[in-house]
């Protein structure tokens, strides 16, 4: 394989996220805080060293094919996350292991912390670690958008199980537009989402940095209460919308533009709403009985709690592990679900449980009417074997890396439940567990490293659909 | 739908279950014990209703239909396990949802016990209760090798996800015949267990007993102590390898004859041996590393303890709770494994994860071979679109039934360890689950008596395949 044109693209992309440390340079500038220098050297380094890569590699004109772009998505997340890792190194003075954690954490938009007393950190380094989350959102959604349905394209089955599947059969030839468009919205989303956050009380750095975290569905907060902190349900109120908005299946913004009832025409947009729904209102009913708290303001915690853990986001208002045995199950089946395809969450994602329960409805009427010929469509399209096939791969897989990182952490003589929903938290790209070291309450640094290293490739391959990493891992991918 | 036939062999089949009686009446009477007048009076309530029901809808000349024979399943189990409660309040002096919960667990051969001071408890109880393991393991076999394949037969596409779906298509018309071959097998294999276990050195009750719980992978004992009361190695091995056997297909039995070969070259029997034997070897490394203990008889006791679980029979021997967090956690993913398809053991059952696993590494093949035509076949026949449906829509409802009986036990206020798998011990038809209460050392009598209902519900759905039970719960199946 000609890696030359992957090594030039990595590159630049670590050149422009060394470019991208000089914001939380010129934050701490403005601060007067002496940390700024330390960005700034880091930056340096970064864009000596891609722009260095860059330059040595630079091809006359270039095509990547498939393979070597599925090459390129591992390289480029990892790479960066090595050198993004390097101002939690210098300004933060954490192990490299604590550094790498962090930063995988923030660009996968997972979310789990190994720092505390987020107080006394410097600001620089708390916008830095937001900015990581914003980013890595966008990466991922303009990797679903753009560059997945390409490969498939390019006669590769391999995104069956990708988002994308199922909506961009006509956007194809205009994917370059329809990428520009889905950043435009991202940004426009962003800008509202401070906004909302400023006029609800948040001073402006915790606004920007909040509703980099909020519309990533990534969770990183600016102080240790995360949102407990800021007692206003306007805040709670607004990070819920934009959670949301966050786990929606972004091409459908740019397909609906300012219809609205588009977007609710969407089979998994339709589910996603409707379960959040049942969520919001069950759970407080059950609340609001049991431990004799006030409906409203339960309401808004729960609808704020449930939201971060189905949307993946992880911002704990309160430590909801203390609600009870009920929740707390809840919650960990929860963690299973996540958003829509196509959007910044994590998890198993609605479309493929969509399909699950469409297909027991089925086997159920097939049983009543043994002749009848049933055509199983969701969303307008034939559900093929394919796509059937992608289906269970996928969900296997899931679970075999949930249950392998869950056995191996358990050998590191952490407990069931703090193994476990470790295990789910990472690879579902959440952010806090149950219990009470990975609970929402808790954190990560007391962790072995190890685990903590472990919990980084989970997070990675959660990230990236799983079997676009694992596809390189087999010696068959490296052939002729 | 015409439902005098179906009362008609359910009377029968309650006067049969009361005729069954009789035999703890006649060992209390051969140990001089009171309580055989009891039995003796149960058997002649239960051989007076049934025989009544039968006499009654005595219809001239029958058939049945598949819906019929679906009504008569769900039924039949449903009013077995009622009247075979009926010594457990009378000798036992049980409540009626106890008595319920152990007849349930029995005939289901899952194994949970409400039952503690074995010791104290009437020899004819004990007889009776691993009677009905045995009867509810012969009745599943030949429900999956003689009744469900006529149902397919018949038009039905209903049992897609059961066991028989991969072997019978030749001998459908000489199902009578098998079935009958099967009961020999069955009574032969429980002879030679009973005989191992005897030379092995119990005595002649407790080999009897523990003969009928372990070709039946239901896991009740004669004592408090389950196994561990019996401190010798040669029984343990007996039990390991009958409880192997439990769990292989029963149909190869009959087809193989005595070509063993031709038992092994099944890709199931393959898989699942396989997997015990990594398995065994493994753990007992683990533990012989980080315990420090002896190889052989900790070799012996993880040879036991594993086949055990994986097998959903749930004996224990020494409470493996206590080995620490990674075994406890590999536990809880064998949980879900179970034995292979048309055994008596439940669970998930190996070749759904074997074509699971086909399909990831189908998928990886096609990563790299994009246009490449991959024929998907298990043991030899293809894997259509209607077996991947299937599966899909089991595994969902069986991870949506653990869920809901999960999240409804920590509702009663139990821990999230406890609840999670007493539903899937319950599901899965095991036994024993993980915790204090519901582990193997413990005992679901202080569980609360909504549970016991509800994981009697679980354990009979799981043991019937649960789309068997879920189809009845649907409003069309009941039309015309």
């Amino acid at each position: 394989m000609y890696l030359k044109p992957i090594a030039f693209v990595v590159g630049l992309l670590v050149a422009l996220s060394g470019g991208l440390m000089l914001i939380p340079a010129a934050c701490d500038l403005l601060l007067s805080r002496q940390e700024a220098l330390l960005f700034f050297r880091d930056a340096c380094s970064t864009v000596l060293a891609g722009g260095t890569c860059a330059l040595l590699t630079r091809p006359g004109a270039f095509r990547l094919d498939p393979r070597q772009i599925l090459v390129l998505a591992n390289l480029a997340w990892m790479t960066l996350a090595v050198f993004a890792a390097l101002p939690f190194t210098s300004v933060g003075h954490m192990t490299f292991s604590d550094a790498f954690f962090e930063t995988m954490s923030g660009i996968t938009t997972t979310g789990s912390t190994v720092m505390s007393d987020l107080q006394d950190v410097d600001s620089g380094l708390l916008l830095w670690r937001s900015m990581l989350q914003w980013i890595g959102g966008i990466g991922f959604i303009v990797i679903a958008v753009a560059i997945l349905p390409l490969i498939r394209v390019g006669g590769m089955r391999l995104f069956q199980s990708e988002s994308s599947h199922w909506s961009d059969n006509k956007c194809l030839p205009r994917s370059g537009s329809i990428a520009k468009a889905t950043v435009l919205v991202y940004l426009l989303l962003s800008v509202l989402c401070a906004l909302g956050y400023f006029l609800a009380g948040m001073s402006v750095f915790d606004a920007v940095n909040h509703a980099m975290t909020t519309l990533s569905t990534g969770g990183y907060s600016t102080g240790d209460a995360s949102m407990a902190g800021f007692s206003n349900s306007w805040i709670y109120w607004n990070g819920t919308a934009f959670m949301l908005l966050g786990s929606l299946p972004f091409i459908l913004f740019v397909r609906a533009g300012n219809r609205v009832s588009h977007l609710l025409r969407d089979s998994q947009v339709q589910a996603f709403l409707g379960l959040m729904g049942v969520l919001w209102i069950g759970m407080t009913l059950w609340l609001t009985f049991t431990e004799n708290k006030d409906f409203f303001s339960t309401f808004t915690e729960v609808a704020f709690n449930t939201t971060s853990v189905v949307t993946t986001t992880g911002y704990a208002l309160g430590d909801y592990s203390r609600w009870g045995p009920m929740p707390a199950m809840v919650f960990f089946f929860l963690m299973l679900v996540g958003g829509c395809s196509g959007s910044t969450a994590g998890g198993i994602k609605i479309f493929r449980l969509q399909i699950a329960m469409q297909l027991l409805s089925r086997q159920l009427k097939q049983a009543c009417h043994p002749r009848a010929f049933i055509v199983h469509r969701y969303n307008g399209e034939e559900v093929t074997a394919d796509i059937l096939r992608s289906l269970i791969a996928f969900c296997f897989f899931y679970s075999l890396l949930v249950a392998l990182i869950a056995v191996l952490l358990s050998g590191m003589g952490l407990d069931t439940v703090t193994s476990l929903t470790a295990a789910l938290t990472a690879v579902s790209n959440i952010g806090p567990g149950l219990g009470d070291i990975v609970g929402p309450a808790g954190n990560f640094s007391s962790f072995p490293d190890v685990g903590k290293w472990l919990l980084s490739m989970g997070m990675l391959m959660g990230r990236l659909e799983i079997i676009t990493v694992l596809v390189l891992l087999t010696p068959a991918f490296w052939k002729n």
